[in-house]
């Protein structure tokens, strides 16, 4: 299926930009763009959209992918982003700005190269501890009995 | 991957319960079994293992698979639940109580009939939607240009 994502670079506007979509990206990053900094009042570009430029910007020649979203329903705690790879954990993140950028990037290429799925503490960007939102499993994820 | 799911019931202290697992699952709810109300001092059991328990007994006969998760780092908004189908948005919910397994449940089989993968909020059990946490789009979506 990720072998068949567009390749289109462009434009900016793009809803969707996939950044070394061949080969496969090695993580996938979505940025809410809708997303407002919780609590102050509403102005364009939201800074959710300056994040997403950003982010994909930061993403040039790393193998993530990063996509638009307009609503990670995450709206009192954004700006939101979430990533994964195929078969890992999914992180929710919120509380980002726009310097946040080089962090999820950092973070993607973290969780692309843990053999559990699941994104190291040691070594994790500040910005993807502090602003955890939360994590969910992969479909076919079985806890291992105590 | 669905259909090798195990089909072990013969405990309710299964790391893993699967209700119906053949057929696949129409809907796999994640109840993280650490969790406990926010604010509140830690009790056994867990608030998120009662729900865990619960939730799976309301699954059954379903088709709604319930496994229990360790952490889903919502830990100041718990109780947590996720939910997800194969190929739908990804759902997560917070500040649930026992009460909330029905509701649950509900939930994961309004998700499964989602044409579009997105959770209906119209008829939506009411804990669904005051829990909404966030929400995550399937690995392949892409946000539809303006």
């Amino acid at each position: 299926m990720a072998l068949t994502e567009p390749t289109n670079r462009t434009s900016e506007a793009d809803a969707d930009v996939a950044v070394d979509a061949a080969p496969a990206a090695v993580a996938t990053i979505y940025v809410c763009v809708t997303c407002r900094k919780a609590g102050e009042p509403d102005s364009e570009p939201r800074p959710g959209a300056l994040l997403a430029d950003a982010t994909a910007t930061a993403a040039q020649g790393s193998g993530v992918a990063v996509r638009r979203v307009r609503c990670l329903a995450n709206c009192t705690r954004g700006p939101s982003v979430a990533m994964r790879t195929e078969g890992s954990w999914t992180y929710l993140f919120g509380g980002l700005d726009v310097g946040g950028a080089t962090a999820l990037v950092e973070g993607a290429r973290l969780l692309a190269g843990a053999a559990d799925g699941i994104m190291p503490w040691r070594g994790r960007p500040e910005p993807l501890k502090r602003g955890l939102i939360a994590r969910v499993p992969p479909l076919d994820f079985q806890e291992e009995t105590p």
